[in-house]
């Protein structure tokens, strides 16, 4: 049965964090007393829809139940899981977390405040040890940080079992051991904020201006490697001491202001507001949104295929959704194996909306993988000096395919011998042929660079396959040459 | 002929610099007395060979020649730009400018500086209007941002000039219009910078946490929009205003420390430095700088697809290359046409170091689209309704393309009438067909989803290349089935 995750308060972050849940097969209910929180939520989760998926690699699980709940009370009603994001109002807070407590005992709450202390929301708590922070950054539903800080009070099993739920909703808990204003990550956002605005209303820099100076340089390096990691790297071979002999001291020259915030006077906040809306004014809000969101995959995705930073915790999350995923190549003989499963990506779309054509030879790869790694031509054998290399594909493209369609991958052999591996692919979205694809593998000593036989534990499997598989139709198109009279 | 730069002082950043320049295709003078300067130079230049040339759909203009130079003199010789990065004391940068000046007379001379305003740089400068601030960021290579910062001595068309060349080079040249110290991003780095040293040595964070902090978070967020857009963003549609009315107020809670830096005693030093070894030690900064260098191309080529940011920088940069780059397609009559040139990026590699198979597919793909566009079947025609659409393919994969290969695309018509258009397409490297692929095109009316005849115009391109390509040879795979004997 689905898990239930209670959300308190439906604004862009909370709807984040529904989004979240419900995308990763968790029932929602969302409290908020906002006539429009429904619409609001609806819009954060159509955000989701459009660009969660895309970072997936394995398909997303059903999508959980939505509800709007009456009260707190219904809300919080045997939910595994609370989170509160209302108003930055520490009043507010504490009677929000005495609703909770009266109905939901044991259970972790946590709150989305990027202002106060865990011990400060703690105040006065029936139960203080369940309550922590943890602030997540938007949008929600595709960044992975959230920080997780408890105060001395908290039960250290309570902020285990979050962080474990955080994971299984593809995020990185980040366990900050000790409490301080505004955690780690807005302090220094706040510094920034600080100088930038200093630079505007001081008119060295317009928001555009500053806005270029983060994204075109030191901006694009932080997406992949914090502070520490790129000055480890800039002091070269010499390491961390030596950027610090030589970088420390200019940074101790009083290049930037004070801690004062300028005053937010009507002049200051027209002067910003009139330059971001001559910067970005061109494009409305959801239209950033989705440029902003695009452009996260386009990184998330990155960083990915090289399993680094956030992309790693994409892989390890596809990792922990696999294993509770069905195996493939387990459809019995005597049919084609199902090898592979799919989702088109935004990556994989043309001009015309279509998935591109590189992309089904992409798919069929996709499944040719899956079924050497069946038969145990995988990745240490390749290493080992031998593989399957393609000589020959013919395809037959025979149904269109769009963004976020499920395909799947089947292999029929139609010929194998100790050299030759002869098959014949299916590309489906559902019972759809969208492609077919007919192919030669030759097997090749790699380093010799010529054909040989495979080795015999490869043959042991692959044979019986090929056998069987000998009962199955031959597939019309197989055999068939281009332009061919049907 | 090949223009002239000069790069004074060696180092990551000059080195940075340097290679800019040479990869661009202009001669390279640089200037720097330590015997390492060569090596650091060449270690420099091997990292951005590996990774510029991933960033472009150009192929590259040759390589420009590299010497060094004996003396400054030498080295500003002739020169069209000169790049100033040697350490940051303002006495030796002043007595560089002083022996530039004396060979060199109004050429721009941009400073990497990142502590001196330009007045500082000029102050006792023969000639103060031709010494500005141009200040890059780590690696200079990738990252586009370089901080344009003149004095009110400076020539405006110098400076106009420089900024020219850095765009000519690939960069994005930000005209900082005010001095200041620090400029602008420096200061953001210093801000942060500062917050970081007080969470380290308070023992509220190590370095690895402040690290995933910013990257699993707002790192990145500010690859592809700074504080301010993403802030507009998040107040929502009510804008910029609201945004600050309702986070302005809590930004100027005294969350942050003074401006102090602690300070740099050993046990700080050591601390730092023994948990950026725990972080980051099993690497070895070589590493880091690969895993860095292609983690950027993929954030870069991101932006790139979409046109944002750094990547529409890298757009325009390849615009103008194309300009100057020979036109394809023009071969004459009664030989294949030249469709398409083209790089092995580092994203078409499999896990046997050779191109992926589907990159094969593609690398057709980008050819028969060139061949679209040319018979004027382009985006327009799409627009209205109208496309190719390919029925058929068959590849016969017969070499094996590596990273970095320039891969040409011909493209031969076998036949064609209203409807059909059958091709032949080569993927040569060199001399060398690496893969052949045969298609059947139809031409569809994409809105009733059925073949149709194409548009007089596009016919009328498209038959005369037909009819020359006629009294070419039939190639021998053309017609071929999978694993028909040879």
């Amino acid at each position: 049965m689905a898990r239930k995750a209670s959300i308190i308060g439906g604004g862009v972050i909370g709807g984040g964090w529904a989004a979240r849940f419900l995308l990763n097969g968790w029932d929602v209910s969302v409290f908020d007393p906002d006539p429009q929180a429904e619409r609001k939520i609806g819009e954060v989760l159509a955000n989701a829809r459009r660009s969660l998926p895309a970072l997936s690699d394995v398909p997303m699980p059903a999508e959980g139940r939505l509800s709007f709940a009456a009260s707190i009370a219904e809300s919080v009603e045997g939910a595994d899981y609370i989170q509160e994001s209302v108003s930055e109002r520490l009043p507010l807070k504490h009677r929000v977390f005495a609703e909770i407590q009266a109905v939901a005992k044991g259970v972790p709450i946590g709150s989305s405040t990027s202002g106060f202390k865990p011990s400060e929301l703690q105040e006065g708590a029936a139960d203080p040890s369940t309550i922590f922070v943890s602030h997540p950054f938007n949008p929600v539903y595709l960044l992975p940080l959230s920080e997780i800080v408890p105060s001395p009070k908290s039960d250290l099993q309570i902020i285990e079992n979050a962080k474990e739920i955080l994971r299984e909703i593809g995020m990185f808990p980040l366990h900050v051991r000790k409490e301080i204003d505004a955690h780690i990550a807005d302090r220094f956002l706040e510094a920034v904020w600080r100088e930038a605005l200093w630079l505007v209303k001081d008119g060295i820099a317009t928001t555009e201006e500053i806005d270029e100076a983060i994204r075109m340089g030191f901006g694009l390096r932080w997406g992949q490697m914090g502070l520490f990691e790129t000055y480890r790297v800039a002091g070269g071979e010499a390491g961390m001491k030596h950027f610090m002999a030589q970088f420390g001291p200019c940074l101790q020259w009083p290049w930037t202001k004070l801690t004062d915030v300028p005053e937010f006077t009507e002049e200051l906040v027209d002067l910003i507001a009139g330059q971001s809306d001559e910067q970005s004014g061109k494009y409305t809000i959801r239209e950033l949104e989705r440029i902003r969101d695009q452009n996260l995959i386009g990184f998330l995705r990155a960083l990915k295929d090289r399993n680094w930073g956030a992309g790693k915790v994409l892989l390890d999350h596809d990792k922990r959704r696999r294993a509770s995923f069905h195996e493939t190549g387990k459809t019995g003989e005597g049919a084609p194996l199902v090898m592979a499963e799919m989702q088109v990506l935004p990556g994989w779309i043309d001009y015309n909306g279509h998935m591109t054509e590189s992309r089904y030879l992409f798919a069929s790869s996709e499944t040719s993988d899956a079924f050497l790694r069946l038969i145990g031509a995988d990745m240490d054998y390749v290493a080992n000096g031998h593989s399957y290399y393609t000589a020959e594909t013919h395809i037959m493209h025979l149904g269109e395919a769009k963004l976020g369609d499920r395909l799947t991958g089947t292999l029929q052999v139609l010929h194998a011998d100790e050299k030759r591996l002869h098959v014949f692919i299916r590309i489906l979205r559902g019972d759809e042929v969208v492609a077919s694809l007919e192919q030669m593998l030759l097997h090749v000593d790699m380093k010799a660079g010529r054909t040989c036989p495979a080795a015999p534990e490869v043959l042991a499997k692959l044979l019986p396959i090929a056998e069987a598989h000998g009962s199955l139709p031959r597939p019309a198109a197989a055999g068939r040459f281009v332009g061919q009279r049907k």
